[in-house]
């Protein structure tokens, strides 16, 4: 079955069209989970606090180093064996996360964000990922009502920083990339990634 | 100044030698700090909870990525700024600790271990490491009426190989590791230490 992750900045969207598609998913009677990173575990969601608290001062390398504990976890309990078990996973953030806003975002070199990753994925890539592609100064506006956590507090050019390595990573991995302008009516970007989910399965 | 690290296997005395030795160190009128690992600052204390925690499961390469995380903030924030302003630095458990444990005692390439721990340590090896050596069975009796954490209840085989792994590295390390005998008596072992800190002074 397969594995599919929603990237993008801050703001684009990403947790809407996860609840949107989960409602299409069960409508159609599939069988999916629904995560996101960091969390889904117990431990990851003490990651995620520990991530998001803005009354911490942690180095883009920390962060490198708690984001891939997160996700080793989640490989490890939730993902390898929901995908072994047949269902669809969905995932808010993956890897491209790490490698966009560490990497592209903060300078950390891709290839340390890489090998640190390697054991943690367990050579699992995403078979779809959506990047839900939008210029950062709209997502500022429509972030602005909402109580801002440590990462997002960071600012507009790392989120320029960020965007820009999506689209590079787009490139990179155009097999797996199906880049959607987040700005699109959420029901249409919704119908696009089921139309995608259904020839994958084929 | 000094940057000295108390290594060895759960049991081998640690605690016990760094307070003695601490309490030389005062009665001598210089300036240090005593520190451990995983720990010593906010967010470290927070993985500590999470690394000792027995109701979690956390793979050995998770726990690579977490002591990593508390030894890079812990670098950053308390070693650093300590040596740079002229403090000796006593440090249970530093990186041997993770190549010991994770290395030889649970399988991770050292390699990997070195890599992961690169930009966490940010250069600085210590410039006196003290391995408490001691056969794993007499630990077990010495920890016999503590509360056991997750770290301690993995056993007797993985504490035979991180001994092993510890010797190895004394072996490898040989121009600033002092190996001692645990079970010696406490206050021989701390003079010992106070005469090989001050020779290093000199």
């Amino acid at each position: 079955m397969p594995f599919i992750t929603l990237e993008g900045i801050d703001g684009s969207g990403k947790s809407t069209i996860s609840s949107l598609l989960q409602e299409r998913l069960r409508e159609k009677g599939l069988d999916f989970i629904a995560i996101r990173e960091p969390g889904g575990t117990p431990i990851g969601e003490k990651i995620r606090d520990l991530l998001l608290d803005p009354s911490y001062s942690i180095s883009p390398i920390e962060e490198v180093y708690l984001y891939a504990t997160s996700r080793a976890v989640l490989v490890r309990e939730i993902i390898l064996p929901a995908l072994n078990s047949g269902k669809i996973v969905i995932s808010e953030r993956y890897l491209d996360s790490s490698l966009a806003y560490q990497g592209y975002g903060k300078g950390v070199p891709l290839k340390f964000i890489y090998e640190v990753n390697r054991p943690a994925i367990m050579g699992l890539y995403p078979d779809l990922t959506i990047l839900l592609d939008i210029d950062p100064l709209l997502c500022i506006e429509r972030l602005k009502d909402k109580k801002k956590d440590r990462i997002e507090l960071e600012g507009l050019t790392l989120q320029k920083n960020v965007r820009y390595g999506y689209l590079k990573l787009a490139d990179f991995y155009k097999e797996r990339y199906l880049v959607i302008d987040a700005t699109k009516e959420p029901q249409k970007i919704v119908k696009e990634i089921i139309e995608k989910i259904e020839r994958l399965k084929r």
